[in-house]
C-alpha cells in the first residue's frame, strides 16, 4: 500500500514522467488555515537545482489543491495535492533502457511488475514522489505548532566539513552519500507504545520509505552497542523526567519521554553516478560498459532533510492525535 | 496497537509477572503440521541461563496452543499460544520503585497510562513478551521452508571476539550491547514495493519493535554514507539478478532482488547494570545512588539472534503470502 | 482476519469444542476498574438453557483474565480473556460428519481450508465465539457510563407476541427467526463520518458477523423505501439538533446527530432444526434424509440481543476514543 | 478514513462543488488494458438527466488519469482518478445556508466540523463522491473477468411498476425510496470468513457507506425472520455446492458457497423533496416554512444500481486478490 499512518493518513501517488505526482492526506484536523504558500518554502528546499551537488532538473512544484479546503481553512475532508510533471525528459531513459540501471529498481521493477512498470524517470520509484511528502509534512509542522522539526546534513562522503565532502564528489566524478540527522524539540511525554507501535518503529518505517536510505539510528544508535550499560543509561533529573544525558535519544521503552528526540539516516550515494559502469545488457544477456544519461544529484543527502523532516512531521502529528494532544477540530 | 503484520497478523498481550505471556496468530495458512516440539529449539535459544552473561530467571517457556490446531495441523484460524510465568520475583520491583530505572520504561509508562502500569518485572515492556514473537517466528519458518533466515551476534562491546567482549563485561561488573547481523537465503524477487510497504521500512518497524535496539542498517548500511556510488552500486551480472556485489543487502527501492537479504541490527547495553546509579527518587523529587536488583542479562545482544530472525520471519510470511508465493491452504 | 475496531480493537479466537474460546482487547483505556463479576451479568445472558427455547448446553463461561489487569484495574495494555470449553459433546458431530448441514459452514468451511477446519461443533463458526465478544461488551459498557444501549428481541417467527411465536416453533418441532431491535441513548453528536467510516457501516459490518444474521436496517429501514420524502425527512425542531421524528435513526449523513440511534436485524432461524431434513452426503455423492443431532436453540434470535448490545458497545467506544470524547487514561 | 479495501484498496476525496472529485485506487493488479472509454458506460448509467426522476445537472464525468497508467495498461501502482466539477451552481446553496436541510448532513457536518465544511451542494457528503467509486467499480468489473453482477431497482414508492412508483411521486410533487436488488453470477467458493471479515460484513459496509442507504439485507433477509428452519435451509444438492433454494443468498457462514450472492438495499427517499418544508432557522433558533431550492432526483434509487454494483465489485476483487484467484500480475 502507499499509505501511512492511523489517523493523519497520507496516500501518494504518481510517476516521475506521467501527468502529475501527489498525495492524499486524511484525518487532517478541520479549521486549519492553509495556503498554498504555506508549503513553498518546504518544497523550495526539496527542489534541485539551488546548491552545487543536486540535479539540475527544475519542476515548478507549485501545490494544486483540488480538495479539502474551504474559503482557506481544512474541512476535515481529505486533502488532495497535485504537482504537475512539466519538465522530463524521457528520451534520455527510452536510450538506456536496455541496461537496467545498478542500484535502481528498473531491474526488480521489472520483474514484479512484468514489465507493466513505467520506468521512465524511475516511476513511481522516483524520489520526485517526495513531493507530495514534502508538501504533506509543510501541513503537519503547521498542525503542531510549538514542535520544532530541524533536520541537517551532518556528513558528506565521510566528512563533516560539507563542502569538503562534495568538493570529493566533484574531484572524482562520482556521487558521494551522507548522513542527515533529525532532532524534534517540545514534544510531549508518552507518544509511542512498546513493541510494534514503538516510537521508533513508526519513525524508522516512513525513513526507510525515503529512497537511499539505507540506515536508521536513535540517540547513540549504533556506538550504543559499544558502551557500558552505565555509560549508556541517561539519569533521570526531575521530575518532569529531564536526564543528564540522551543517549537514549528522546525515546524509551518506544515512548517519547519529553527529553530531544533525536536519530540519523544514512543516505547511499546516488545510484545514477556520473562514471562509467559495467552491467548486464538486458538485450544481450552479457554485461557491458556504460554511462547514465540523465540529470542526477551528485549527493541525495543533500535535498534530503526537508523529506526526514517532513517524515517526521507526519508520523509524530498521527500520534498527537491518537494521543488526544491535538484536538480533531482546531478552533 | 499490538498486532503487527497483513495477511500474517500477530498480536501480542501480557506482562512479565502477570499470569501469563502470549501471541495470537491470525491467517497462518491451514494444513501446517504443527506440535509444541516445533517450537522448542527456537524457544530454547531465546532462553537465558544457558550462557555465561544471561540472566540466572528460567522459565520453563512450554508453549501452550488453546486455538487454532486441529488433528495436529493448523486450521486456517487463529493460533492462541500461551506461556505462563511461573517464576516470578515481583517483591525485587516492589522494593525499588520508588526509583524509575535509567533507560527502563518505569518513569514513561507511569506517566502515559496514570500509574496504571503493571510495574513488576518492566510489565508489557519485558523482553519476556518477545517469547509469543519467537514463537510465531518458529511457526513462520515451517512455513517458508526453503528459505534459511541465519541471525548472530557479530560484535559485543565493540569486540569481534565475543569472548573478550563478554569478559570486558564481567571485568567492568557492567552491563554491555552488541551488533546482531541477519542473513536471509532464498528469497524470491519482488517482496516489497516502493514507499511506505518498502521490504525495509516493514522489516525495521517490526526490528525497533524489539527491546534494546538502537539502529538498523541494510547491506552497508551507515558505511554506504562514505562510499562513491561507482563503488557502491551493484552491478548486475545475470539474468537472473545476481550481483557482483551486494551493498544493497538484496533489496533495491523496497523490493527484494534474489540476492542474499543482510542487515545488522544495534543493541543498547542491558539497562539493568550491576553498576551502582544515581538518578531521580520519586518520593523525594532528588536524585540519589541505588542499585537495580533482580536476575538481569550482562549482555541481552546474546540472547537477541533468534528474536531477530522470528521477526523477519513473520514479515516475510506476510509478503510471501501477499504476493502469492505461499498459498493461504498447504497442502 | 479475526479482529475489528481501530483504537480499541478486539480480536477473537478459539473453536467450540477445542480448549477454550476467547478475546484480545487491545485499546482498552487504563484505569477502568474491572473484576470478573463486572462481565457476569451479560454473560449470563448469552447463555442458553435459561429460557424456554435455547440450547440446553451450559458452559460455565467463566472469563479467565490473563493480561491487562493490576490492581482489579485497565493497564492500558492488551486485556486477554480466555473461556474454557468444558461441556462439549463433539462425538455427536462426529457421527454425522458425511452430511454437511444445510444453513451451516460445514462445507464451506471445508472447501475453502481444505478439510483442516476443526468441524466439532462448528468449530470457529460456532456462536460460542460469542462469549469472547459479550465480555468485550461488557467493558466497552463500562468505558462509556452514561450512554445506555438496550436490545430486544420484537418479533419471533412473524409474531410480536414472543411466547407466541416460540409456541408456533414448539407446535411445529421447528426452529424459527426473529428480529432484534435496538436502542442507544446518550450518543454525543458526531460519530462516524460520510463514506467508508459511516456509523451505519462500521455498526453493521460487526452486525454482520454476528452469526445468523440476515439483515440490518436503520430507523425506519426497509419501510423508508415506501416513503415519501416530507413524510421521511425528520424535522429539527432545536439548537440541538433534537428532531420532530426520528426515521433516520439517529444518524445523518453518517454522523450520529444525538438523537436516539435505532437499529434492528433479522435472524434467521437456527440452522439445526429437529425437522428430518434430506441434503448431500459426501461419502456417496448423493443426497438422502437425516435428522441433526446435538443441543440446540429452537430460536438463536431469544439469545441475541446480548451479542447484539457487545457488538454495538465496541464500536462506539472505538467512535468515542477516535472523536476524544474518551480519554485514553481515566482517571 | 475516507478508505477501503485491504488488498485492492480505494480513497476517495473531493467535494461537490470544489476544483473536482476522484478516487485513488491502490492494489489494482499491472498489466489490466484500460482506457477512459472502459468507464464511461457506468459513468452514464450514473449520470442524472438521462431518464424520468433524475436531477436535471450534468456534468460530463469524464475522467482523467493522472497516475498508475503506462503505455494503455495499469502498472500495478496507485491510479488517481479526477472528475472535474463544471456545472455547478453554489449560490442556490449560499441562499439556504440558514435552515440547515432535513435529512441531510449540513447540522451535524456543521456540529462536528466547527462550522468549517464545505456545505456548498453537501460539500464531501454529496452523492457526487459515488463518481469515483462507480470508476473504481468499473476497473474492478474489468479485473473479475467471468464474473458478473447486475443489479436493478425491483421497487419505487412501494410499487414494482416502476413506472406507477415514479407517477407517484410527481402526482404528490414528493421524493420517494426504492429498493435495488444486486445478484452476482459466477463467484468461486471461499470469499470471505466467519465473524469480521465475512461477506456480509464486508459489503455492508461499503454499501452502507452509498448515501441514503437505510438497509440491507442478504437472500431471504428479513423474511428470514419470519421462517422455520426446516423451511430456511437451503439442502445441499450436489457436490459442487449447488443448493435445492437459495434462502441464503449465496453466502453461509460468512463465506461464498458458489450459488448466486443476493442481496438488497433499501434506499430512502431524496432528502431534498420539492414539497414545502419545517425545521429550524440557525439565525432565529426557531423552526419556520421553507422550500428547498436547486436541482435534485426525484428518486435516487435511480440511480444507484450502478453504485451498487461497483461497491460491490470493488469489495469482492479484493477477496479475490487475497484469495489468490486472481494474480497481482495480470498476463
Amino acid at each position: 500500500m502507499n499509505s501511512f499512518g492511523r489517523i493523519f493518513r497520507i496516500s501518494i501517488f504518481g510517476e516521475s514522467h506521467g501527468e502529475s505526482v501527489g498525495i492524499v492526506i486524511d484525518g487532517c484536523p478541520a479549521g486549519l488555515s492553509l495556503t498554498e504558500e504555506d508549503l513553498l518554502p518546504d518544497l523550495e528546499r526539496r527542489k534541485g537545482g539551488k546548491q552545487k551537488g543536486t540535479t539540475p532538473r527544475q519542476e515548478a512544484d507549485y501545490p494544486i489543491f483540488t480538495s479539502g479546503l474551504f474559503n482557506g481553512k481544512t474541512t476535515g475532508f481529505p486533502i488532495t495535492i497535485l504537482f504537475e510533471n512539466n519538465n522530463t525528459r524521457s528520451e534520455d531513459y527510452q536510450k538506456q533502457r536496455s541496461i537496467p540501471r545498478p542500484g535502481h529498481a528498473d531491474w526488480v521493477a521489472h520483474q514484479k511488475f512484468g514489465g507493466h512498470e513505467d520506468y521512465r524517470g524511475g516511476g513511481h520509484f522516483s524520489a520526485r514522489l517526495t513531493t507530495g511528502l514534502v508538501a504533506a509534512g509543510a501541513i503537519a509542522k503547521k498542525i503542531m505548532a510549538g514542535i520544532s522539526i530541524h533536520a541537517a546534513v551532518t556528513e558528506i562522503a565521510g566528512e563533516n566539513d560539507l563542502e569538503k565532502g562534495l568538493q570529493k564528489a566533484i574531484d572524482a566524478k562520482d556521487s558521494v552519500g551522507g548522513v542527515v540527522e533529525c532532532r524534534v524539540n517540545g514534544l510531549p511525554v508518552g507518544l509511542g507504545e512498546p513493541y510494534f507501535d514503538s516510537l521508533e518503529s513508526s519513525l524508522a518505517h516512513i525513513l526507510f520509505a525515503i529512497p537511499a536510505v539505507r540506515g536508521v539510528e536513535f540517540g547513540t544508535g549504533f556506538a550504543a552497542a559499544k558502551m557500558f550499560g552505565s555509560e549508556h543509561n541517561d539519569a533521570i533529573e526531575s521530575m518532569e523526567g529531564k536526564t543528564r544525558t540522551n543517549h537514549a535519544g528522546g525515546i524509551v521503552g518506544g515512548i517519547s519521554n519529553g527529553n530531544e528526540l533525536v536519530f540519523r539516516i544514512a543516505i547511499k550515494p546516488t545510484s545514477s553516478t556520473p562514471r562509467q559502469q559495467n552491467s548486464l545488457n538486458w538485450d544481450t544477456g552479457k554485461t557491458e560498459d556504460f554511462s547514465v544519461k540523465g540529470r542526477h544529484d551528485l549527493c541525495v543527502a543533500l535535498r534530503a532533510p526537508v523529506i526526514v523532516e517532513a517524515a517526521t512531521a507526519v508520523t509524530l502529528v498521527d500520534f498527537l492525535l491518537l494521543e488526544q494532544h491535538i484536538k480533531r477540530v482546531l478552533s
